[in-house]
């Protein structure tokens, strides 16, 4: 089974990186988190929704994953933060040593938070550790309650759930209870935020949780 | 760079077991199609309504692919077709050897069509060719409108786009006709329908030409 040895191999490479990331992100004090989701369940909108708050209240850096273009970091650059894009030409999440390269350009030294969004895939990022204290994963009520239990992985291993677009509620089949009890089937430490990032709901709540954990970091 | 090597001969072993498909399929006269989406874009819901309405005139099965849960087979059960369910258990695309076991246990020679219905992701079942005479993407417009443009290997790798959720357009800032614009942008040769699975909008235009598409296989 030589391709699970050198997955296996990949993965034990990833990790001594990611470690390598986290001693780093120490040093420099840093509150970093990795956001997941699917493709468009709004990850880059939940972005500006925060830097739009956060503004002046804590200094944020971005890195920002996508398989083809710069758009997000386009869109998170006209908060005036320092943001870093990192093309994974078809790559399908981002890996620890991708990071290590894209944070030597952002200064680091005068950040308090370094916010990391990866591609949109619900599968593929769950396994690889960017050096990150927590995984966010975001999840669109468009994308139907029963997500977390068909992509299990993701939601075990992330520290916070966004159920994000809570504004279309009324008009999709979503259950939102469902999801959040099905979320918590898969993972009962779950921290769950419902947000939208068009009527602007939830998004002060988890604001003010981001700002309490960036504030307990040694 | 082993890992690469190793990734081009499984690429290599999948396109041989993916030509025994085709094979295969061809010899029971079957048309094939391979559904490709993001998590939530509405590839089990499109399965159902087409179910429902192709009843009677042509013979249907459905392999379903989930990393984890037979949800998706039961809903696709309950119209009276055939449907076997692949779970792969935390990968994240189908492979041919999966689909060759899988379609075993079909009776392939009572049916006109069998339609795939990939693990949701919009990168990794790009690459993975099942033995389908086309993949079919669908993506929602709650997904927004740059989708095409951020995961294009898939839109170009498909020869139909659904656009599907069309419903919530008013309630969204997805603009229809450049989602369109992006898709054909990547791939001008894309077969474009716009449907609801809600409304039921566009599905009778889907199914037209499911129908001549099944019509004139060999």
């Amino acid at each position: 089974m030589p391709v699970i040895t050198i997955e296996r191999k990949v993965l034990a490479k990833n990790d001594e990186v990611a470690t390598e990331n986290r001693t780093l992100f120490a040093r420099h004090g840093l509150f970093v988190f990795n956001v997941v989701s699917s493709p468009g369940a709004g990850k880059t909108s939940l972005l500006e929704r925060t830097l739009e708050l956060l503004k002046g209240a804590l200094r944020v850096g971005v890195v920002e994953g996508d398989v083809q273009t710069d758009f997000d970091a386009q869109r998170v650059a006209r908060y005036g933060v320092p943001v870093v894009q990192i093309v994974t030409n078809g790559g399908c999440h981002l890996e620890a040593k991708l990071v290590q390269d894209a944070v030597a350009s952002l200064p680091l030294e005068g950040l308090d938070v370094l916010i990391i969004e990866n591609v949109g895939n619900l599968v593929c990022p769950a396994n690889y550790d960017l050096g990150e204290a927590l995984k966010v994963v975001v999840v669109s009520t468009a994308e139907g309650d029963d997500k977390p239990l068909k992509y299990p992985g993701m939601f075990r291993n992330a520290s916070v759930l966004v159920i994000n677009k809570v504004d279309l509620l009324p008009y999709l089949p979503c259950d939102v209870e469902a999801l959040q009890r099905n979320a918590l089937q898969i993972n009962p430490a779950l921290r769950v935020f419902r947000t939208s990032c068009t009527s602007g709901d939830g998004i002060a709540a988890w604001c003010d949780w981001l700002r309490s954990r960036a504030a307990d970091r040694p």
